[in-house]
């Protein structure tokens, strides 16, 4: 069930969509935010490293014989709305959310990795190859929190708001998509019978706990990137 | 004189800047314009081309010892404000813009390769290698024109502004930036003498008419891509 070809389509169809979106939201970011234009350059660089992921994934489902722009379709508003709920207001901001963005992603692939056939597996581990340059934005958020200590308080709170924002959008897909989570959650359950990830019409309240869980491993890796970022987190 | 550093920084760094500048409007036409999560891909894989021109341009300016942020600098204005003229208003000149603004961008590299040190000119090659994909283009707006044959005037008209106000942008650069002018006229003289190319104090004004020339061929050279599109221009 867990590698059936319709959870896999939908595993693979948020995630070329949230790649596709954080390329066109980062670029525009770079454009309006970025202080120099090797920042705005770095930012770029960042955006497009996205589309080449984008790019592998939609080719993945295509060769799964499914159809890209519908595989992405359902997962379109609950996208949208994180992006509209989390637009940065300045540049501190829109590299926060450069870096936790494709940090969330980025966990989000592993989890997905534990469960999916071999060829998507193959995939998910080459995207994930790819290093996110995330160097340039710990090393410039750094030297700002060093000039200016009431940063710290401030972009704590936005990375805060983002996550939160995240887990939100996520319980609603969730919900509405309980195949995609099942798929998710299964990669988390170390003891799960081989059945155990079959959707059951009274199921979905068990498979949102193991959403919860899911998401308290997204938070603790949240919670690392923040340290990197020596931003440490309020009480 | 043609090779000298700074007229080769000067033409890799407006190169530079535009190849950028193009990356990050198109994601946005892509973002605000697309019809369709799949024109929203393609037009952002245009994009994603556009980056990886840029990175190659950039490092160049590096190898060369300069600063690119420094070479980009100057020519920052002038592109901005041609964008700013030609910000599309739908999706069609949307793609237009992509295609004759990629288009351009192609045939100054072809004008510059003739007179740049070898090394440049190897560059410029590989950038002109990855085929830009105007395929997508030429059957989008095809198919448009075969369903309404009164978008023809309106977009002909498009390209024709676009164009002219890129040989207007172009004049201004030429006139601020002698070097960078005769750099790019001397690959267009056939029996120029060897030390033509100095920029002597009244020189310009025979670099101005030079640059004339130049643009004719680059008008040309947009003539036959209106022709692709099945835009035939009026009279």
């Amino acid at each position: 069930m867990s590698d059936s070809p319709a959870g896999v389509v939908d595993l693979l169809g948020v995630l070329a969509y949230a790649e596709l979106t954080a390329f066109l939201r980062l670029a525009e970011d770079a454009a309006a935010l970025a202080p120099s234009l090797t920042d705005r350059a770095e930012l770029s660089g960042i955006a497009a490293a996205e589309y080449a992921h984008f790019r592998l994934l939609r080719d993945r489902i295509s060769s799964l014989g499914a159809d890209p722009e519908r595989a992405m379709e359902p997962f379109v508003a609950a996208l949208d709305d994180w992006h509209a709920q989390t637009r940065p207001g300045d540049w501190w901001e829109a590299l926060i959310k450069a870096y936790v963005g494709t940090g969330i992603a980025g966990d989000f692939y592993r989890e997905a990795a534990r469960q999916v056939d071999p060829r998507t597996r193959a995939l998910v581990d080459e995207v994930l190859a790819e290093e996110v340059r995330s160097e340039f934005v710990i090393e410039r958020v750094r030297a700002a929190l060093a000039e200016d200590a009431t940063l710290c308080g401030r972009l704590a709170l936005w990375a805060r708001r983002m996550v939160g924002e995240a887990l939100s959008q996520g319980h609603r897909l969730a919900a509405a998509r309980p195949e995609l989570a099942l798929l998710l959650v299964a990669g988390g359950r170390e003891a799960a019978p081989e059945g155990g990830a079959a959707p059951p019409a009274g199921g979905v309240d068990a498979g949102l706990i193991e959403v919860g869980r899911l998401f308290a491993r997204l938070t603790e890796e949240h919670g690392k990137r923040m340290a990197a970022l020596g931003l440490v987190p309020g009480p």
